[in-house]
């Protein structure tokens, strides 16, 4: 039977990525959109390339009848979010894209974010969403948190290394190269097309982002131990894509066989043969997550790089992938979409 | 029961995008792909997009039991494609990609093209592959020819007007602006990044493109004497899409309207509301076709301009809608993704 | 002897420009700069790449003691231009960028921007700053207008053959290809990397475009009878650069003739070879314009096509040729760098 | 009195770049352009963003009298240059752009490029010219040997605090993220533009980079014993820059000191006040190099980033400079260029 389904802030870009990838889903049927600046509108003012679609028109939260929808996709901003979710019913199923679930700790979460969680007892129910590791906790979850773009790419490169005790654990850098999309629709000078095409920079250096949040909680966790990595993304002038490369001490040929065994199963991560390097323009659009292994000349050092899609495996695929187990359907429903290239 | 599909020329754009767009197509199977300068190796090496599919390596076309096969889609440069298909078994469905069979005449073959046409056997039953305006010869064809893509998107701009002659036979100018994939993934210097990036110009210019010989043949058989139109293509840093602004003199209103009711239960041929523009950006990734009619401020000038992703709509997508009917599919199965924004 | 200047906005693309410019000049210091939302930041927080040169603070318009200042660029949005402007000392000469003082009749003006003029002594003794085609009253000017860049482009590449008749000046085209520095600095969805790169689409289609106002005025004046033209923009992902594509009916090589007769000895006016087109990426960063003719296969039919930089030859680069024209310097100092390609 | 120059291989990118900037340079002018393979073009034929030069036609080597050159640009392909190299007259000056004089010991050559080195008196004789560090054996230099563009970005970056011992020298690890013009103007498959933009991947990874040849002679050479860094270069859709995101151990602040003060008088070196960090595109076409120090969380972990032109201070801009010397001219005469933004 199809699914009902709602998304809550489906004028934003992780918004639009979900609306395209529910269109081919067939066991699922948009029933709400919920877009409280722009209630009143058609989602073809705010998307034209979903025009062809038959969507219902964008709504205030309070106009949606949440008794006929199966599952509920928030796609807000951080802090609004938790503020929505805690009003929604209690019995409704809701994955959350926003970082307001992804942390465990409220101290943690107030630590990164800078105010104090609101909604604590939906915190506590809280399942991370990183669905290739939390697997069948997500599947008897009523609210699963996805987790960050940035933090879902790293943590495909590193958890099995890290869980393994094949690297060093204090002496691990990952670099990230992420595209636009990711800082959302938001009006930002530096987003602008004219300052930001043809020229790249780091950002949040030295420590600062807050994906690290979940960085510290999940490699610490796995570890059994406090584990801190270094974490430098800088942004590139391209719509879609995040690239980690990551530094690490360890084995490379060892770092491998963890990955390829780890992952040997999952229809989502794919480790390239051993010294090849995955691009972003070969994941744009799909859920797959490429992962590559090369030894650097220097013994005992490796790199470990790892391409996906921020809005698809980064976010809205992983979303809906959890959707998919939350509700019982197969998880790969709808997902299997080629990546668009060139 | 699923079809059986080869694709000769599978290193190509035009052949990935096939590959892409059948690998979620419930009622085909790819059984076999051509590619002769790179026969023996495997597809992911060619394009690593495609890796997660489970499919046949490239082999020579000489390889191939046809008659396993139920359709073949031919993406071969022109000149080869001629001589590729007059060898292929004489009652092998075949879609043509190339430009060999779009033309009727064998003398407009070689006017356009240079040599003289070496497949006349052949060019005598191809049908012209515009599929909204050819369903019936197509759903009974055997060898289908697809068009240019630029020549797809101005006649879905200008058929209907021409048909009627609503607009000025006389005076029809076609400026479009072509993206980088178009040209293929020949090496070519003007086709470097770093000639092509941040900035643009027209080429072809003053009526010397190829696909003029395709405007001519159709227009002039709409209108049931010869039509001639200006067409001045421009090649534009961006790897998908055509936009072509026709400027034509005629009602705007009658033209919208005439837009309207002939594109009514077409699928694919989105004609926005009056005054609204089309952007490429709007269907990158899928079949759909966007137009727009606006007035000018100077009476009777009407302009039309339609959007569309060359490498789907303008000829993979299009060649996939085509063996639908000619495999007695669905017309839309398979063709119905949404385009892929931002 | 050094030429004492000011820039007000100096924190827009075309404010930038100028200091880009200048910071080259032999002849010129800039002694101010005047940017009252951002009065107080240094300039390389707002403009890092200008980081190393000796410049002033930003200030608030009062701040600046205009008795020291030679000229004065204003480089600030239309409307406040012209408050600013009727507020400066009358002895003070003037480069205005703006829209302000472009269109010599208040009510153009007014038709074209929505409001009416309130600085109409200062209107009345503005030159329109084309400089090639108003050289002398520029020189002697005290205050001139700079051209609006699409209105500039447009211009170069028809003037010679409005004003010899040698085109049907009832039937004139001008398709415009606009890169995205010319919208400015402003924080609007659209311009945003992530909705921008990627795609193209027209704009301000149908008549609406306020340069036509420039296209008028000077395009009857000219003829002698008014002229109106079609112009439909379209905006380009790139960041630098304006394309024309004009069809006009006239004889081709007359047309080629007039334009390399009338350009002979304009040092930036670069007339191509027949058949040739120009690009835009061959003229990034530079005050060149780069002219091509080419014959449509239909008789009579011609094809002008013309290349230029937005902020430079479109702008900044015209505004600081003015500028030296109006201080006694050489009109081509400072501004024979070559472009930046690739 | 005005300084004669010839520059060989005058139809790639770093041609082109030396021409742009030497057209205008006050004190020289090019007097013979080399272009065996573009022999008997015109120079606007194969650049036609330099069709305002008055220049010289390209011709064979053998064509040019070198008895009326002061000095010679080499920018051929590396083992081209040193056979070229070792037949021009023993008393020209030159300054080589390829990477055939960069590393002194012959038996490096060969390890990283595979070839024994054919031109061992000239290789002896060649200084390195990274110019704020080799200043003085430059000015009296016959033969200079411009250095990779990685490798200058890498040194500006790690120089000082390698030499004054201040980081661990054990752990150093360069993400380069590099601008495809570094690749030059070769027809390969993944420099086109389909291919390119809209994504990055990391490519010659794990220590097979033939720039690693000189890092490990400077640095081996300023520390007094082997040092060898992880260098990892990525390759950015962009047209020009690099960025080097440099992990070291040490004291933030003592690095940045140790730059601030080394590079107190560098004119085109720029450290960037503590914690901001440099992006490519504020130094885009310009000498200028921008280095930024930030500390990282972890205590005793400090992060460089330094960014500039690849093609302007990373080869042509960085041969300009070195010839000034050479020639007895303002080290920065020519080169004072403001960066183009946007």
């Amino acid at each position: 039977m199809t699914k009902n389904i709602a998304i809550l802030g489906a004028s934003g870009y992780t918004g639009a990525e979900l609306i395209r990838l529910i269109s081919e889903h067939p066991g699922m049927k948009i029933k709400a959109l919920g877009g409280n600046s722009k209630a009143g509108q058609r989602l073809s003012q705010v998307f034209p390339h979903l025009r062809h679609l038959d969507l219902p028109d964008l709504v205030k939260m309070d106009q949606i009848d949440f008794s006929a929808i199966d599952l509920c996709f928030c796609a807000l901003p951080h802090k609004t979010s938790q503020e929505v979710i805690s009003k929604l019913p209690e019995t409704l199923k809701i994955v959350d894209l926003s970082a307001d679930f992804r942390l465990r700790d409220p101290a943690d979460y107030e630590t990164w974010y800078g105010n104090p969680h609101t909604a604590l007892k939906q915190q506590k129910e809280a399942v991370y969403g990183l669905t290739e590791f939390y697997r069948n906790e997500i599947t008897t979850a009523r609210l699963v948190a996805g987790t960050g773009c940035n933090a879902a790419t790293g943590q495909f490169a590193l958890r099995p290394l890290i869980a393994q005790g094949i690297i060093d654990l204090d002496d691990i850098i990952l670099d990230l190269k992420c595209a636009v999309s990711g800082a959302g629709r938001a009006l930002k000078e530096n987003l602008l097309h004219a300052e930001l095409s043809e020229g790249y920079h780091a950002y949040a250096i030295g420590g600062t982002h807050r994906h690290l949040g979940e960085f510290d909680q999940e490699f610490s966790a796995l570890a059994g131990r406090a584990v801190k990595v270094q974490f430098t993304p800088h942004l590139i002038p391209a719509n879609r894509g995040i690239l980690a490369t990551c530094y690490v001490k360890g084995d490379a040929q060892a770092v491998h066989n963890a990955l390829e065994k780890d992952y040997e199963h999952e229809v989502f991560l794919e480790v390239l043969p051993f010294g090849e390097t995955p691009s972003t323009r070969h994941v744009r659009g799909s859920n797959f997550c490429h992962i590559g292994v090369s030894a650097d000349r220097i013994e005992g050092r490796t790199i470990v790089t790892a391409a996906l899609d921020n809005l698809t495996k980064g976010s809205s695929g992983q979303a809906l992938q959890n959707a998919n187990l939350m509700l019982g359907l197969p998880e790969t429903q709808g997902l299997m979409m080629a990546p668009l290239f060139p």
